[in-house]
């Protein structure tokens, strides 16, 4: 569209021209490539290291085959990336290679060490004897774990895998490669211990951290967001921002990501979205609309009725450790039957009105208001697809119904666009927001 | 552990001799590499293309830049892989230029399309009037689109964005490339014409297709697995067939697949673990514990109580089309209050032996038989963390009760390994499993 300051969906305008140092991320594992299990650490790993100011270049996925893990690095040098994180290839068997692989990839030798031997068999020897698991190969195991490559950091072990830090021999421009485990839990337990060793600190400290700030709006097309940002460029200029907006679950996220001095640039920009949104912004702090919730109930107490979602809002709130404090229950009642029983919503109106309309979505959040003694509850009760569309309420429909247990209440009836689970997601999210308005309201 | 033929977390064991073509996929998107968005494409592709034969060697991902996706592509043509699919970067604005860099990879100059240009006018022109959108970038945007490498298959488009299939010139040794949109519907529509037309045919015909088997089981260590492994591989040895195990939510799932000529070898394979195993093994054939659930129920209705799952087993069962067939609800009763009053739960009972107890889970089953009137009910309440435990219940315990509308009932406490979310997931298995055992003996 002629300017190359144009926003798409989920896309960076403005590519920066101060170098930033390059950043890659090896995930080895063929339950990967064969989609067996779904890679969490990327995205992890790249909020990580864009947090520390470096620039993401590459993501790179093999399976767990020497010759392609080798290939993937040398491609990574090739692409003059100074940083490279693997993921992946530290168990005990045999095919667990990634520590050896990435020794001779920056010439240091494998070496046996002692020190990190006996620790690793400290960590084992409690469960293994208990599991009555095979003491030999165990052993076997213990050493092959406990080969390192010379002068490299040792990290952790978090379950029994070291991590690394590898630097290349002196003289080398070869990239410092930061070795970590594949469970999640264990690579981000080992994590915070390799950005504390010299050897990370070397590359990051030649990185430049930028600032950024994220601002959230409800309700908003991607198309007027393009529009803002062009009139904008037009005027002030976006210089060297990266903006990156992302339509999720129903909700416009809008990141901008820039150097230091472009400070001020940014905060006009954000006055700009705020004199045009200000209706649509709900967060401009990083604060999610989960997060505002329960920052408003402050105490209070939140039920749910849920139909079409079934149970995907419970589960999105209880998903947070704590939720018990605010949250009392979610009454997921898929039957019309379920409906009038657990909610005592009147089986007549379901039968006059439809399972899908105004008048039972405003029972089910009274009755859960009843059944759970909350101070708020709200209902959801749509048509999520493929089938059960009608002319008068198409696939999307949805009704909700937020009520407090001081007899306010809000109401809403929408058709939401997408597949079945993109309905059932845009609607747990159209829900909070609007228990959230009966909340600041109170 | 000595031999090549050891099994760990996720791996596979006998590399093939036998030369298999080799793919590769290039996932481009901003949003992808900086974890705003999940790539949900490449596990569909991977499928897709071990379907068809290929061995997916490599996956890679990058931002749109120009650079940055013609090093993928010349990474994967250093690699020896003779089919790349490509995805995202088809969109009508000018940092979409996936097409464009395609073209320039095999060599093959970029025209005009007047008749791709015609077709994508009439798709926009319906909704774009209606919409208000500004015609003249839509124009720009649409002849953007319609400009396409020389000689290549056109498909679609699905939305709005053509794919493509390109092949290098002649005599040269790259690979034939699909290009395909970022949307996971519209790339799903496409990728149906790509394997459809005669470019990707001719890469298609040099692959052999392997035959597989799943094999699914509930309660037995990866240990064990490669023990058993390592004793057939001693006695008759596992060939060249590749068997990954997976440990996913509780559940060992493991993946033979195998030229076919290895047919027999994998059925005595097959044998040896049931000869072991026959009491753990659910699923020989692919089915899934959700799918058994709705094939066993046959019509009658389940309902659920769920407390430290938060709604996740409903939200699980409902993910599905057609779950009201004979999912009544759940309640999810986060509060002691809850669970007395929408479960009608004894509250002294919850006092005296606690929210998480054999007792209690007993009458949450029984009261979601009544509450939802259904012929099967189960229930969950435990200990999810990472607070709430004790000596005598550690974080992990969980309290199980299976009761059926004709008074039969299953019981089980367990502890459960692993973070808040993975405890959370398991217990939502392991009620399932319970469930199951309970209609199979009716």
């Amino acid at each position: 569209m002629g300017s190359d300051q144009v926003v798409t969906d989920g896309e960076v305008r403005g590519v920066s021209a101060r170098a930033q140092v390059r950043a890659g991320i090896v995930i080895t594992g063929t339950e990967v490539v064969t989609a067996r299990i779904v890679d969490r650490n990327s995205p992890w790993l790249s909020e990580r290291l864009r947090e520390l100011g470096f620039d993401l270049v590459h993501v790179t996925i093999c399976r767990d085959r020497p010759e392609d893990i080798r290939a993937q690095l040398e491609f990574m040098h090739s692409q003059g990336i100074e940083l490279v994180c693997t993921t992946g290839g530290l168990g005990p068997t045999a095919d667990d290679m990634t520590a050896q692989i990435v020794g001779e990839f920056c010439e240091r030798e494998l070496f046996l060490d002692e020190d990190l031997l006996a620790r690793i068999n400290e960590i084992i020897s409690g469960f293994s004897v208990r599991m009555n698991w095979d003491q030999e190969a165990l052993e076997a195991g213990s050493r092959k774990q406990a080969l390192v490559p010379r002068d490299a950091a040792i990290l952790g072990p978090a379950g029994t895998a070291p991590g690394l830090v590898v630097t290349p021999r002196e003289g080398s421009d070869k990239p410092t490669v930061v070795v970590l485990p594949g469970p999640p839990g264990e690579l981000q337990a080992i994590w915070k211990e390799a950005v504390e060793t010299a050897e990370f600190k070397a590359v990051a400290a030649r990185t430049v951290v930028f600032e950024e700030q994220m601002i959230r709006m409800i309700g908003i097309p991607e198309s007027d967001i393009a529009k803002t940002l062009r009139e904008f460029d037009e005027q002030r200029g976006l210089g060297e921002m990266e903006i990156t907006t992302c339509l999720r679950k129903g909700e416009m996220e809008i990141l901008v990501s820039h150097h230091p001095d472009d400070r001020a640039r940014r905060e006009a920009l954000m006055q700009a979205f705020n004199d045009e949104y200000s209706h649509a912004i709900f967060s401009e702090n990083g604060e999610t609309i989960d997060e505002q919730i329960v920052r408003l109930l402050n105490g209070r107490k939140l039920a749910l009725a849920e139909s079409c979602t079934g149970g995907l809002l419970a589960e999105r709130l209880t998903e947070t450790p704590g939720s018990s404090k605010y949250f009392q229950g979610s009454a997921v009642t898929y039957s019309d039957a379920a409906k009038a029983q657990v909610l005592n919503v009147d089986a007549e109106l379901i039968a006059s009105k439809g399972a899908v309309s105004e008048e039972v979505a405003k029972e089910m959040a009274v009755g859960a208001l009843g059944a759970f003694d909350a101070d708020f509850a709200v209902s959801i009760t749509g048509v999520a697809g493929p089938d059960g569309g009608s002319e008068e309420k198409p696939v999307g429909t949805v009704c909700f119904h937020a009520a407090s247990a001081d007899g306010r209440e809000r109401a809403l009836r929408i058709v939401l666009p997408g597949r079945r689970r993109d309905v059932q997601e845009r609607a747990a999210t159209v829900a909070l927001h609007i228990v959230r308005s009966l909340i600041v309201d109170s």
